[in-house]
């Protein structure tokens, strides 16, 4: 009997220091500030996958200490996370997310603007305070490339042009950078070898791209009567993802025609489905998905650098996870 | 005859580098992305007194040397002041600064986030380069106490009994902070005694808070032709400033419900000039004045650490030019 792959399995070897991670949170982010307050509980309350600060005591865990610095960035790698949800909700006017309204819908825009930056600033200074300046610099790099990749994603709305190239940019900048800056950091706050936390961030960086591409084709792969809601809000938004892309890539100039006039027309009857079967009869969702599992295998190949290992077990479930998951 | 205070002149003991600190900020914020690079070359082409660059080197000139150091931390502080103004916007729904439309009406809200993130981490990547523990830390802790004015400010919108004592904190947290951090670190980097960097950083919060209150009142002083435009914007966002917080505490019952209810009734006529009417009556904007005046005479009183010096005599001279300043 297969048991399914689930996260609290494949967290367990830091079951016990990621909840220290959580409560981190709100001591991070204590204020007397009433409005900051009662935001910052709101936000928290919707647990997410909590997928970074694992990352990051998975690699402290292989210099085999998970001490309270490392918790203490995990929080704040969390809580940086946390700052680019509630700004990009304002971006993209997203009224939900966990099932929850946003902030900028239980509150207003004027709130997630500035509790956004607020998180932003207290995540800086956590990491300052843990006075280790190749994390410190690891984590400034890696905001800065963040936003630059967010930035970029804006500026390619639209443009049903966008290469393969460019997409696999903007998905390492917005979302792998993050993931292997949480391995990295980890790693050297454990006082990890140099070689060893660079394999690390290799890990994080295809991990983190193959992540975000299923994320882009469950975007397409809501339940039948879901659709409405489910599917396609990249496609909402004018971004244009892999199972696209390789779709016009793919067609003849009629085709190639037939699909931007869908994408273009909004109010089409029938658009979502009538997309949907050209990515089905072009297998673009496989496509991607194939790129996906290449790049979960490269991912494999980068943690031969450690010996058995719990934290090793887990990132290499983790690879399945991803491949598997359906939400 | 009497010469009119203008900046040219006050700036005078710092005209070599002023300008270095402008083209660093383009240095600091280069990048390959084609949407940011317009955007920042828009905003920075609208100049703006430059004061706190200024306040920096200011900070910097006391310990005998502006270097290139001091340089980049006053671009820092105008790049980090400029995310915040860039934000702001977004959240007044302000559509013109400096005469120009602003980046949420040049473009749209969802640039403006993301540009301001990104200014944002640039100016703390360039304050963290200058490895120095005391300038980060004072940074760090400043971009933190601004936010918290903001949302601060945000949570008391259209609180109509806002005390004199808390519009104090507010402006104080959101804009005299920053003004202090300038000085305090300008002279950090140029090696101050601590008590003389202490002092600075006092004299900038007196400075600071008098600079605010004066820029409240500016809000009420448009010219008569120009009142639907430029009376009141701070009353259109909901937002009490010490002359009206003054009105409001002098007036009697009846007179209180009257204002209150002009406050509240935004499309009554005539409603902008019946309150400057009760303003001058009860003589509320000379209140505020008179304490922007105290406050810097105390500010004054702060410098008597230093002797004689070109940059003693530009802030002296800088708190009458924030006493006459009519825009």
């Amino acid at each position: 009997m297969k048991t399914a792959l689930n996260l609290e399995t494949i967290y367990s070897p830091i079951q016990d220091e990621l909840p220290q991670a959580e409560e981190k949170i709100l001591d991070i982010l204590a204020t007397t500030n009433d409005l900051s307050s009662d935001v910052i509980r709101y936000f928290f309350k919707a647990k997410g996958k909590f997928l970074r600060p694992a990352l990051c005591l998975f690699g402290a865990s292989f210099g085999g200490k998970v001490d309270s610095r490392a918790v203490q960035m995990a929080a704040a790698l969390e809580i940086f996370h946390s700052a680019t949800l509630i700004h990009d909700d304002i971006i993209d006017s997203s009224y939900l997310r966990r099932n929850m309204p946003t902030i900028n819908a239980a509150w207003n825009s004027q709130v997630a603007v500035l509790v956004g930056d607020f998180l932003h600033d207290k995540a800086i200074g956590a990491v300052f305070a843990l006075n280790h300046p190749k994390a410190i610099a690891s984590f400034l790099e890696t905001a800065g490339i963040v936003c630059d990749g967010e930035i970029l994603e804006l500026s390619e709305k639209g443009n049903f042009d966008l290469t393969e190239q460019k997409y696999l940019t903007i998905i390492e900048k917005k979302t792998a950078s993050l993931l292997a800056c949480c391995l990295e950091t980890g790693g050297f706050l454990a006082g990890l070898a140099d070689e060893q936390a660079a394999a690390l961030k290799r890990y994080g960086i295809l991990f983190g791209n193959a992540f975000q591409i299923i994320d882009d084709c469950l975007d397409f792969a809501g339940e039948e009567n879901e659709f409405g809601k489910t599917l396609g809000s990249d496609l909402a938004q004018g971004v244009l993802t892999l199972p696209l892309i390789r779709l016009i890539s793919l067609s003849d100039t009629k085709l190639k025609e037939d699909v931007i006039n869908l994408l273009k027309d909004e109010k089409r009857p029938g658009r979502l489905g009538q997309l949907l079967a050209y990515l089905n009869q072009y297998e673009t969702l496989d496509y991607a998905y194939q790129r996906a599992k290449e790049l979960t295998d490269l991912a494999r190949a980068e943690l031969s650098i450690f010996k058995e290992h719990p934290a090793k077990k887990s990132l290499n479930l983790l690879l399945d996870y991803i491949l598997e998951r359906n939400r």
